[in-house]
Order: structure tokens, then sequence, then C-alpha cells
């Protein structure tokens, strides 16, 4: 599936390769190749300062941060420099659970945003170019196969919500701005898990997008703090979530393990 | 000027207050009495488990990072159980200057989007309501008096963009992704400066809108650490940037003492 051109006058460059040939990193800017020199800003790297390659060029990396557009854009121009090829990239969090049990893993099938489309919309210069939001399906199964081996917490595949907004956005009865009902709340909630979402959090759509577009190979596995059909605030112990939080990074760490063949 | 619901269906509580009368910070949300306890989850603080007033009745935050409307939500939160009055609450950081030279300190007097708005579109559930993000006159006057009293580096009054993306969605040329041409993004940034965009940041339209909403005297100051007509990557020394940077923080501080009439 391509992503879609919402204003189709928006760019001469097509944006339809996915997953890429030749393993490599690929960046879909022609002007990169006429820098003398790229600096990373955020990373304090450069491709004249530091030998990319040797420094990173074995790199396979996992994160999740409120910022994840400006760490993927450097983050993938430092994978491409480096020449780090066949990379899976796995974003692993928290997040709240709709209609399922707290400390449930969810491995994304497809980002949704909230109107519950899978799409991210990208604002380029002042045009809307909509982006394509799924996840790499083979991926997402393999890891659904590990949780069931190693099968101490209830996992499932579904689609992930990713909103702008942690309180408003998410239906949150308790943030400092609130001017919809509790029933209009459920209501949403409720359309949201009709829909198929099981989960939501607030990276997912612009990380599938961007790993898409650039040929990586990306999960989306968070945990679900609490149900937010049953309420806004998290109640469980610090112990409790402390323990929830640790299942995607031992579901990643279990796959790492079959990918490199130790038990 | 009143924040414009561009769904009228969408609340039953009108937001049209603007900056309150009594002092005190008010929250828009009816729920909040309802709670046995109100948990300020990322500040790990509750209601019940701490002192708000003694702790942080005499606080006047200022701040600046991504995920601010989370920040938000729980600081206003914070200021409100505090019982804390007259707060003024200013944003200081860095951004990219528009036709001005780099280290010029930008007060800004409206945030707008990348479409040049004066509005901050939030998402509440699947409804888009359209925000005021208009920043405290008065507050950005005093602020530009006070740079003409410490004359020490080039202070202007603006309108700050305010976009969700640092690399496609302020046409720069180096990141990841980009699908537009070196001219294209000369005539965006050009018709932004006729506009009258003086400086671009990720912050700016949800901080002047929430502030807006909930009787926050606010302000934005942010200094340019470049200047976007020329380039896109920063080119000056670190020592340079590092005294750039330091400026918001020395017109406050001056702006603080001057409050406090301390010489």
């Amino acid at each position: 599936m391509s992503p879609i051109l919402a204003d189709s006058s928006s760019g001469s460059l097509p944006e339809r390769d996915a997953y890429g040939k030749n393993g490599f990193v690929h960046i879909k800017n022609p002007h990169l190749d006429l820098l003398p020199e790229d600096i990373l800003y955020h990373f304090d790297l450069g491709t004249k300062t530091h030998d990319l390659p040797s420094m990173f060029g074995d790199v396979k990396h996992g994160m999740g941060i409120p910022s994840i557009s400006i760490m993927l854009h450097e983050l993938i121009k430092l994978l491409h420099h480096a020449k780090c090829r066949d990379v899976t990239i796995i974003r692993i969090g928290t997040s709240g659970g709709i209609g399922i049990e707290p400390g449930s893993v969810v491995i994304t099938d497809v980002a949704v945003d909230s109107f519950f489309r899978p799409q991210f919309e990208q604002v380029v210069l002042d045009k809307v170019v909509v982006r394509n939001t799924e996840l790499h399906k083979e991926l997402a199964e393999d890891l659904l196969q590990c949780s069931k081996e190693i099968a101490s917490f209830p996992t499932i595949i579904g689609h992930t919500m990713c909103t702008y907004d942690f309180y408003e956005g998410q239906g949150r009865l308790d943030g400092a701005l609130c001017s919809f009902s509790k029933e209009e709340k459920f209501e949403y909630l409720q359309r949201a898990f009709t829909a198929g979402v099981r989960n939501i959090e607030m990276e997912s759509t612009v990380f599938a997008a961007m790993c898409y577009l650039c040929g990586l190979k990306a999960a989306v596995v968070c945990v679900t703090l609490l149900n937010r059909l049953e309420g806004d605030q998290i109640a469980e112990s610090h112990e409790t979530l402390t323990e929830y939080q640790k299942r995607p990074q031992q579901l990643i760490a279990a796959y790492i393990k079959k990918q490199l063949n130790i038990s």
C-alpha cells in the first residue's frame, strides 16, 4: 500500500517506496548529497567530525520519546550515513488500554489517528500530506509468536490510536481543561474499541509513517497501564507498574535472543 | 477575543474566559471536583499525599519542553491546587529566525500555525476545537521595555510560527525526508516573513492557547540560533550558541528583578 499525497501539487518526488531491497536505510532527500557536511545537531554528531559507520554501523536502535519525529529524522540519517543494513526498529513504551486487562501488551498492526483513520497527516511547508501508518505485518506476527513462547503476560495484536494530547485528545476527565461529559468520553472510547483500537499512546502514527517511507522494518509494542473504559487515573501500585513497564522489554529481549539464536 | 468552537456541538461548556479576575489559577474542568484525589501522574504528586499549597504556593514556573501540553495540564492543575495567585508564566527557549540576525530575541505577540493562522487546533475526542493563541500584550511590551534597558542584544516583538515538525514542517532541506525544492522552501519562508513571522519553534501555539484559557499571564521569549533565509544547519560555534541561549534567561532575570524591585 502506497502513502497518498493529499495534495498532488505538493511535491515533485512521489512517496512510493516501502521496505527497501538492498537492506540499507534509504533517505528520501536529494538535497543531502549536496551538503559538504551533514550535522545531526541534536546528537552532536557530523559526517565530517565522526566516523559514523565505525561508531554505529552495527546498531539496531529501539526508542520511545515525545519528540520522536525529530529523533527519527536524525536517527534515520545516522543509520543511512553509517550504512546500516536490514534494520529493525521497535518502539516500546506504555499506553492506555481500551477494553483489555491492565498489564496486557499490544503489538500494533496499524496506527490510527483520533478519528480512527489509518494515516498520519504530515504538514510539509503549508501542505498536508497523508501517510500510511501500517507496521510490518510479519514482524508483528513474529513478536506475537514470541509472546506465546514466553507466556508470562497477555499479548495481543490490535490497532493503536495515536493522539497529540494526553488529556483532551484521549478523552480524560482529569485534565486542566475538559469540555465533554463522562458519557461523551465513554461513547468515544467505545467507538474506538469498535473500530479495533486496543490502546492509546502518542508516537505510533509518525513512527509508523517515517519507518515505512524509509524502508525500516518497524514494530510498536506497548504495555497498557490501565483500562480507559474503567477510569483515567492509574490505580495500580508503583511495584505493579514497574513490573508492567518491563513487559515490552522482556518480549523484545526474547525476540532478539531468538533472532540471534541465543537460548 | 474569545476562542472559537469549530464544532458548536462539541461541548456544553463555552470556552470564553480569558485572564481571570481573582488572581487564582482557574481550571476549566467540572469533573475535578468529583475526584476523591487528583494524582498528577507525571510529577508523582497527589492532592491527598502532598500539601501542594505549602510545597508550591509561591512558585512562578517557566519552562519549554516538547511535551509541553502534558506538562501544562499538570502544572496548571498544580498551580490551581496550590492556590497560586497572579501567576505569570514565561516559556523561554531557542528557535529558528526568519529574516533577522542570529542571536536576536523574539517576544511573541501571537503564535501562528503552519498556515500563518493565529490559532491552535486542539483535537478534543474526535472534534477539532480552534483556540486563540494571543499572548499577553502588556507583558510582551514590559519585556520589550526591559530589553531596551539592558540593551545587550537585539530584541523584537513579532509573530512566532509553531510547527509539529522540525524538518518537513519547518521547510528544512536536511531531514531524512524532503519532497520540496530549495525554491519552494524559500518561497514558503518568505511568505511567513511577509505574514509577520520572525521565528519558528514547536510549543508556542498550545502554550498560548492553554494559558489564555486558564487565565495565566503568559509570554514566549525565544532566541534565534540562525536565520532560516540563509540556511538550515546551525553554523555558529558552540560558545556563541551557549551565549545566545542565555539571552532569554538574561532578559527574564532582568524582568523578575524589576518586578521585585531588586537593582
